[in-house]
């Protein structure tokens, strides 16, 4: 079994942050819940989809992980006096697009989705928890939990290792993912009445992401 | 949030015992380990397939859990010197047959089985585990943990209250899944030479698995 580690290892940290934007926290928290809740999807496709069955207890610990990310944000949810399913509801268009558009088209490409967008997203909302008004600290702690990352990462090498022709289009299908996840995250801000001077402040955060995004890819041997 | 309850609840008990027929060790460990596998993947295809997030959410405490326990079955492998894979590998033939007779026609019927499999299998599981060469006792009680089924039992009420005329359609669909589920739960004892002087004495074991099972759809208002 490949080695886990905790996702704050490599996590990013900036001046301008995107705290400022945090939406509310009833607001974040069903955003949050159900990004996590659509990560759990994917990684039960790949399940699925598994070509052996030692990938599919591997990807099971990355998907146990995800379910118990999810829990713990619906239970916050409860905490404060929230119905999860009402709270979560005005995401759902949002966030099933972003799930239509990094769906991939096979077994490989879903795993790349899994891995990539996992790790940035993971990352935008523990930055993001830090901005809300309270217990920002102790639900971003949420996010840095152990992440299925590094199992995500060792059965992708070892496809791109037996079949080094997947090396292109993986690579082209991490980069194309950049844009739909940046989406995702970027309708879960909330802008003040001044959008464009927002942009400018947000983009140092963004282009932080991306570079762990980019750190991801080259990690899979996948020039990005 | 619906309750929920630890399956040795309730717990069946007889004095001629299936532990007289439990495989070695290892084979055990390699058919609960995938056996739960498949439960988890039915869990994820009735998450997938919900009508509704609080759905999703409520099946993901079943589906965690039940991960959870596949992954303490693979580390006993583990520990015991196996490679997971190549343990669980001579009983994915059967055990995939079981998933596809038992997939279900829609949501409903798939969470039928989700309630009504996991909970005799793993009922099966717990007392073949007392039979082992070793550390029987600790192994069964992995099976006896949290379980999903008053998740899933809440979930099946709601909707047979919701639309009645469901109730004969699962009832059939629940009388149906005995067959599939004892043939896998069989298919996964060592009987000795005399084949059918072994029958015999595990009849009554099948027996009370099967009154676990009427209880469970009793449960639900399910005439069995």
């Amino acid at each position: 079994m490949p080695r886990l580690r905790s996702r704050n290892e490599d996590q990013v940290t900036t001046k301008v942050d995107v705290v400022e934007f945090a939406p509310e926290l009833m607001e974040f928290l069903g955003r949050a819940a159900y990004v996590q809740l659509i990560q759990f999807e994917n990684l039960s496709r790949a399940i699925s989809s598994a070509p052996s069955t030692s990938a599919k207890t591997a990807i099971g610990r990355a998907a146990e992980l995800s379910l118990g990310k999810h829990r713990m944000l619906v239970d916050e949810i409860t905490k404060v006096g929230g119905s999860p399913a009402e709270v979560m509801e005005p995401s759902t268009a949002d966030v099933d697009r972003f799930e239509r558009a990094t769906h991939g088209a096979d077994w490989f490409e879903t795993l790349v989705t899994c891995y990539l967008t996992a790790g940035f997203l993971d990352d935008f909302f523990s930055r993001l928890a830090l901005g809300l008004p309270v217990e920002g600290r102790r639900i971003a702690g949420i996010f840095h939990g152990e992440s299925g990352e590094a199992v995500l990462a060792e059965l992708l090498e070892d496809a791109i290792e037996e079949n080094p022709r997947l090396a292109s289009r993986l690579a082209m299908w991490g980069r194309r993912l950049v844009g739909d996840t940046m989406l995702v995250a970027r309708s879960s801000l909330r802008y003040s009445e001044n959008h464009k001077s927002d942009e400018a402040r947000i983009e140092p955060v963004f282009t932080e992401l991306i570079a762990a995004h980019t750190r991801r890819m080259d990690a899979l041997g996948l020039t990005a």
